[in-house]
């Protein structure tokens, strides 16, 4: 038995990375029906949105969802009593200290996950009693480690330190690099970016038209000073650059960023002036598909390159 | 059957990365007799040592072995020149024009190789004739690429758009690495940093017991205006990040560098005020063995690994 499709009670071992404008009920509900896990993506809810989103996830599947709580929120508080009243069963945290609210969250049932991009903030997750990890290399899209570790560098050094399942993300956006995420020890896989450039995402049709364009090269982890974000190169990308390179201060570099830059972006399709959030395998995304055909194609590309892998004889 | 274990002649798909100061005939050659390819590598060597490394390693082993040659090395036609002279097949090219040298290599009855870190690059080697590439990504040590692509990402990317077999590096240390290589769709590996720790290779044992000591997010990529090579941390590691911070100009930049720091540092063991190229993978390496326990042990995995693998059902 494979033991995240075991803590979580779904199909496949591949969780829908909880991201920020691009994860609403309709793409987490459509993962969870596809036999994956869905998330929805609250660090750019309301929390009366968060409500609504999880109410509506309910209606949409019978299956296991989740919520994604980046810790760092302003309203965390009222986004963790929504999802203990709701009766939301699975939580990803992320960005903060996995020990302020593993405890009470699971002390209401919930099984909490923390997303890590290092062995370090592992290891406090194990300690803090999360139910299994998130290893997440420098490739992946959005909030990132300063350490720059690569998914096929962090996920054996996590595996060989920790006890609890770990899933692997980062670079993950196809059947082969799903087997090659459980070569390295992962017990399964989150992947973000290839859901971007699915119908039931909620981005704008002209940030997944970006995500479909892009080539290799053309997304950059940035903003380390601050915190370090991978980013789709566009004006707003240039202006943070040439704002590091004038070593502007931290305050100058927060009035940069501003409020609702992402949603801009991401949600509201202005991608010259917006943030635009994704991984470097947008490089080998190019087309928009249901999630349906994403689970689907990434599952036959699974079983058939584990069919080849199996034939080698060395 | 492999394509590079055809190509080469050899026993496994593993190829020795040809690191400056580290990769002598010594080194070389056990991994040729071990069943890989070893290379001996040119960057640091004068034409009259190369030679002298190429008889030396034509002595020791029975089997295929290489030189690995930086194409913008100042005596590269009399590097070149010697390498027909004493009769190698196999050449693996880097940091340069694959185009210069791949013809009047192959007249000479030489299996080419180009080293790139990018999709375009492996293309125009393809074009430029090659046997085959290595695609090497982000947290792989020494010279890198300024794309900052990951192995995870670069090598399904470079696999869909060539022909030519497809050796992986960057990252890859272990059997579950090696794996997950093959199962991104690369034909072979190239091993660097674990070699490092190896007893036959030429490094100091002061950078050796560096390298063993290396924790995440010990490496970074660095003077990338210059041209991007990943450094261990040290003092010399923070000189230039300082000098960086200044604005220091490419001219400062080269000065700082100077000539023989990458030999101070990993061959002659001053490791605070050298140069020490490393990978990322250097976190998971913790004990020197010999290149024959090395190759031993990475099989192993490989295989026990495959094994697990392939009695996934999902």
């Amino acid at each position: 038995m494979n033991k995240i499709t075991q803590l979580f009670g779904i199909k496949y071992p591949i969780i829908q990375g909880g991201m920020i404008w691009c994860s609403g009920w309709e793409l987490a509900s459509a993962v969870s029906n596809a036999g994956g896990l869905g998330l929805i993506g609250a660090g750019s809810m309301y929390p009366d949105i968060l409500r609504d989103h999880i109410v509506k996830c309910k209606k949409a599947t019978n299956n296991p969802f989740g919520v994604n709580l980046p810790l760092l929120y302003a309203d965390i508080d009222h986004h963790i009593q929504i999802i203990i009243e709701e009766g939301v069963k699975i939580v990803f945290t992320s960005a903060g200290n996995p020990r302020k609210f593993t405890p009470l969250l699971k002390k209401h049932g919930v099984k909490v996950v923390h997303v890590t991009s290092n062995l370090l903030f592992a290891k406090k997750s194990e300690e803090a009693g999360v139910d299994a990890v998130v290893s997440e290399g420098f490739e992946a899209g959005g909030h990132n480690g300063r350490e720059e570790i690569t998914t096929m560098c962090l996920v054996p050094n996590v595996v060989n330190n920790i006890s609890i399942p770990l899933i692997a993300a980062g670079g993950i956006g196809s059947g082969r690099a799903m087997l090659a995420a459980l070569s390295l020890g992962a017990d399964g896989v989150q992947i973000g970016s290839r859901f971007i450039a699915s119908k039931e995402c909620s981005a704008h049709i002209n940030f997944k038209n970006k995500v479909l364009t892009a080539k290799e090269g053309d997304t950059m982890l940035s903003l380390k000073d601050l915190t370090a974000v991978r980013l789709l190169k566009n004006s707003f990308y240039n202006q943070v650059v040439e704002a590091e390179n004038r070593g502007d201060s931290i305050e100058d570099l927060k009035i940069l960023l501003g409020r609702g830059r992402a949603k801009k972006g991401m949600f509201l399709g202005e991608v010259e002036e917006g943030e635009l959030e994704v991984g470097q395998v947008s490089a080998s995304i190019n087309e928009i598909l249901s999630v349906s055909q994403i689970i689907d194609e990434i599952m036959i590309e699974f079983n058939a390159e584990k069919q080849r892998i199996s034939e080698i004889k060395l």
